[in-house]
């Protein structure tokens, strides 16, 4: 196989890149070597060689503890709770969070055999039972796995006297009502605000 | 800037890759480093020190002459003329045509100023005089530029015995009347088969 054909092979490897995205791509980084595939890879290095995964709150950075965990402008009382990286940095470019976060690395799945041990939940026990620790937002998805994540976390965290919240459930902004599924919309009527 | 927002912008430097598509991609790429990250680094590594431009054709391959140009298999009295290289791609894809090919690397263009010393146009005329040669195939593609340079290609090459050829133009395999437009449709009318 010629390197072209290694390279575009390499590519289709990712999500969401069949080989016409692969070949795209591909095209472009050989017309461009110097301004655009040499670049990508000394990014690639850098990432390969200097990202670790943070010991306490289980995100992915240079440094270990990450710029979080280490940001004294960062209120350490509020721990978010989800489930991945993606998650997490969905919360923070909403920039509505000034906590701490934990990153447990899934959620519980009686199918694929994956206890509290295996996604970081007792690293959580820990940390929450801790006195700074005010308030825990569990952020997990809404879904049956990220929920009964959740609840199980809820269930273990209930004789300690941190304050445990979840996200609001309800329409997206900008939602249309008509293009909603029915769950949504009535989770959404149920948790109506009175004025 | 962190490691990760770096390697997120490099990749959102890609033709059809926005921040979302990068983010999956590197998140995806830093959760599995050893079994992606390392051998895409590797693939470009090996692109960006082997690949080189065959100055018989134009093709990009990691030897000089190309692996097509030093095939034997392959008819070496049949050029097939393209703009760039992705067209060169999509022809091999469709494993129709067994001669060899002459990369222009563009299309004439009055506005940006590209006369036929921009395109391999002088290095095309000189391979189609050679006696091996019996027929150019113009492959450009069905826009104005690319007709405009088929034409110029075509006049050039008129006093030389070689038989000039173009793609037929028509109705798509598998293409609905109802969603041609209007100028496919009038030339496959026009350029209709008697049996």
């Amino acid at each position: 196989m010629s390197s072209l054909d290694a390279l575009i092979q390499q590519f289709t490897k990712l999500p969401g890149i069949g080989p016409r995205s692969a070949r795209r791509m591909v095209l472009q980084l050989v017309r461009k070597k110097e301004q655009l595939m040499h670049p990508l890879i000394i990014a690639m290095q850098h990432a390969m060689e200097h990202l670790q995964t943070c010991t306490v709150c289980g995100n992915l950075d240079s440094q270990n503890p990450c710029a979080i965990c280490t940001d004294d402008r960062r209120d350490a009382s509020i721990l978010c709770v989800v489930e991945d990286l993606a998650d997490l940095w969905a919360i923070e470019r909403s920039r509505m969070f000034k906590g701490r976060y934990h990153v447990l690395g899934g959620t519980l799945s009686a199918i694929d055999g994956r206890g509290p041990e295996a996604i970081a939940i007792p690293a959580l026990l820990r940390r929450a039972q801790s006195r700074e620790i005010v308030e825990v937002i569990l952020a997990t998805n809404a879904t049956v796995e990220g929920q009964t994540t959740a609840h199980y976390i809820m269930d273990r965290l209930s004789d300690s006297n941190v304050k445990i919240s979840q996200l609001a459930q309800g329409i997206p902004i900008g939602g249309e009502l008509d293009y909603l599924d029915d769950g949504t919309l009535g989770a959404a009527i149920k948790a109506r605000l009175s004025f």
